[in-house]
């Protein structure tokens, strides 16, 4: 793991939490990201060498509808970036963690993704991610 | 703020979530330090330019104790470096957040903190952190 690449946050609306953000860090989010396959719409900041992804459901399946119904607004997960997703993948599944999927999905910002149940990594979610060669 | 600083993660057992977080990050924790004040134990990860501070209760009054006590483990705050503590806490209660210390008080790790309500930002538990100059 060479880095954690963003922070994701739930948040009810994207409008209202850009600028609170906004206010928090001092500077406006840098971009907006419509993931489709996951039911998000998504905006980012820059702080330091990472990023905080502001994150709001589009439909009431999405998992941002379902976290925020059960748990509030707040901390969604941790992405850390991988250089070989795959092998991170194979290296986890050894170690005991549970690999939510197998095979990495395409996530927003150009990235591969895939997550670690929560269940075992201490409640946290956590998510891989790896930069998509063009 | 310039860059996150470290996530805190609560934990019920410091020794467990050690090797646990070992096991994500291929490297074990670099420290333990106790903070009698906040009645935690505590231990750090380095990941590129940011900590992993895990969290663990050292009595059933501890914010940590509390925590995991109402909604289990997981990630607890996300904190920033800020070059000037006093000047941030008052910039952001200028932008409407609610401040938990106004004066900066000791922290882990050689830092003056303070907190910024959840209920201010999004659900999201704020540290804000300045090193303790020598």
């Amino acid at each position: 793991m060479n880095k954690i690449e963003h922070i994701g946050i739930a948040v009810k609306s994207l409008r209202e939490s850009n600028e609170l953000f906004s206010k928090l860090f001092g500077k406006p989010h840098y971009k907006v990201e419509e993931v489709k396959s996951e039911g998000v719409n998504t905006s980012f900041f820059k702080v330091g060498e990472n990023k905080i992804e502001l994150l709001e459901a589009t439909n009431n399946d999405s998992p941002i509808a379902k976290f925020i119904e059960k748990k509030g607004e707040g901390i969604h997960h941790i992405a850390f970036d991988v250089d070989d997703i795959e092998s991170e993948i194979e290296r986890l599944k050894k170690e005991g963690f549970k690999v939510l999927n197998e095979t990495p999905k395409c996530g927003a910002d150009n990235k591969l993704v895939a997550f670690i149940h929560p269940k075992s990594a201490n409640g946290v979610l956590i998510e891989l991610c790896q930069d998509i060669k063009k």
